[in-house]
């Protein structure tokens, strides 16, 4: 079997083509190779037991998307994309990347002729206020940023794709991801990573908003379990409509530091100090909270456990099990 | 002031501009000058109030839309669309004409710089079963067909472009439009129009399906009284959720010709024969039957009162007042 991940680079990429390499198949097949695809290049994973071959460029540059797909992979994870802040701020780069980059692939896969399965990252950006509680399967989709219009439209686009019989797409929209590892950054998001991982990584970090702000996560580790089920699962139990809400974890600031306090005790959950930031509060209220992913959940998805879990796989796989003092 | 009608050439243009002419005005206005553009040479209505320029040519072909912003209209109709059935058929054309042609349209407006009114005519194409009874305002969009997934993107481009405030777009999903006039056609909704207009003409007429479907219709008059209050709306009013679905009329087969019946008398009505066509039966039942378009009305949009109305609206318009014996 052959695999091509777009942005392969990225965290989720990263996870994604890590645990590939250590199950060495997909679906019960064995992976011969696998092309990681990046502007960046994209790390290899040690000890692989498949052939890789790495890939920078920009996938809406012309002929890219056709060159990717050149050796007809049987499974293609689109999860290339510029970010909701990034987008906002760059208007044409983002429609460049997020819309034509995804149109460049489905044209692409549907020249290349073999019907693969396409497994491409939605976000809950592609919904907008005001939401009901909890939010269903069918609530409407009217994205209030250029990312969210970007990855709606891809949605659309793959459900079109699919049904016409040029390619084989299940789309998957994620959740927060939750505890996202690496450096701050400047999303309005960041804070819900940053005041679980920076506490563990021995550093004081600020939460902008109140502790009963809500919101909707998935670890990193249950973000590449959906892609590798989007990946496995029988599209003709999917139906038309494509693109699913995945299951995640509706928790507020206080559960998650509550949490935090139960699994690496009071002096790590004392590091996160409360300076509320009305600019960020606005933003997050926005942003939905709570869904109902029956069709998801019904098709076997599965979400975190709990929040505990999710601080323990950060714990173990991004600090090897060990907390700062 | 300066109006711009894509698509000017085909049936809701025609008789939008005609209403244009009569009127002489928009939202307190005058007008000063209309561009009708089209694939073929648009009519002119005559003792139109107003200078009119035709411009015949495809929308999506590079610098089209370019040259028609040129003037920088104060109000864009865009209504250009390759129809359902052929979109259906003609793949890469309808994306090059529905998605293409939109993306480039409110790229030259944003280019022009002065933030036209743009009315987008979507379609209760954009909608796919299952369905609600009746289906809310917040329905998810996902569509079955090309032809919706395009204006379903083109609503989403619409409302992402307005809220960067590049245009200022209102978009309207049209009802069916009944009684279209002109001659059969081969799309599967046309018995609808077709059981109606033929009768009144002094034709046969077969209907496909069972007397109990029902549909949900807007007169053409109706139609175009939408795209006049969509231009002259206040566009705060509406907020982020830039495209609405019109009201219309929810009506059994029965009911049409019950209305035909009391208008036009026995000898019409019992014009239609009835040839149940599995085929067509099949299609129409994937389609939507009822709205309650809450946001439209509130709004001030209006459907046709009642389902003689729109007979005796083609009666006196398409027919000159006389129904053939």
């Amino acid at each position: 079997m052959k695999i091509l991940i777009t942005g392969g680079g990225g965290m989720i990429g990263r996870k994604l083509v890590e645990r590939l390499a250590r199950e060495g198949s997909l679906n019960g097949r064995t992976i011969g190779q696998v092309t990681l695809h990046d502007v960046v290049e994209p790390a290899v994973p040690a000890d692989a037991p498949f052939a890789v071959t790495t890939v920078v460029g920009d996938i809406s540059a012309p002929g890219a998307a056709d060159a990717l797909v050149e050796n007809r992979p049987d499974v293609i994870f689109h999860l290339a994309a510029i970010v909701s802040g990034e987008a906002e701020e760059e208007f044409d780069k983002g429609y460049r990347v997020n819309l034509m980059g995804t149109l460049n692939l489905l044209e692409a896969a549907r020249s290349a002729g073999n019907v693969p399965r396409i497994v491409f990252t939605s976000s809950i950006a592609a919904y907008g206020a005001p939401f009901p509680e909890p939010i269903p399967d069918d609530y409407i989709l009217q994205p209030l940023t250029s990312y969210g219009t970007q990855k709606v439209c891809g949605e659309l686009l793959l459900a079109d794709y699919t049904r016409k019989g040029f390619v084989d797409g299940i789309g998957i929209r994620l959740p927060s991801i939750c505890i996202r590892p690496g450096k701050p950054n400047k999303a309005a998001s960041g804070f819900f990573s940053g005041i679980l991982r920076e506490p563990l990584a021995g550093h004081e970090a600020i939460c902008p908003v109140d502790d009963t702000v809500r919101h909707w996560m998935a670890s990193p580790q249950a973000a590449t379990g959906f892609l590798v089920h989007a990946a496995e699962i029988d599209g003709a139990a999917v139906g038309p409509r494509r693109t699913l809400a995945m299951p995640g974890l509706c928790v507020t600031i206080r559960e998650m530091l509550d949490g935090l306090r139960r699994i690496a005790g009071d002096r790590v959950a004392d590091r996160v100090k409360f300076e509320p930031d009305p600019f960020i509060r606005t933003i997050v209220a926005g942003w939905p909270e709570n869904f109902a992913p029956d069709r998801a959940l019904a098709l076997g998805f599965r979400a975190d456990p709990d929040f505990e879990t999710i601080v323990r796989l950060h714990i173990d796989e991004e600090l090897g099990g060990k907390i700062a003092d």
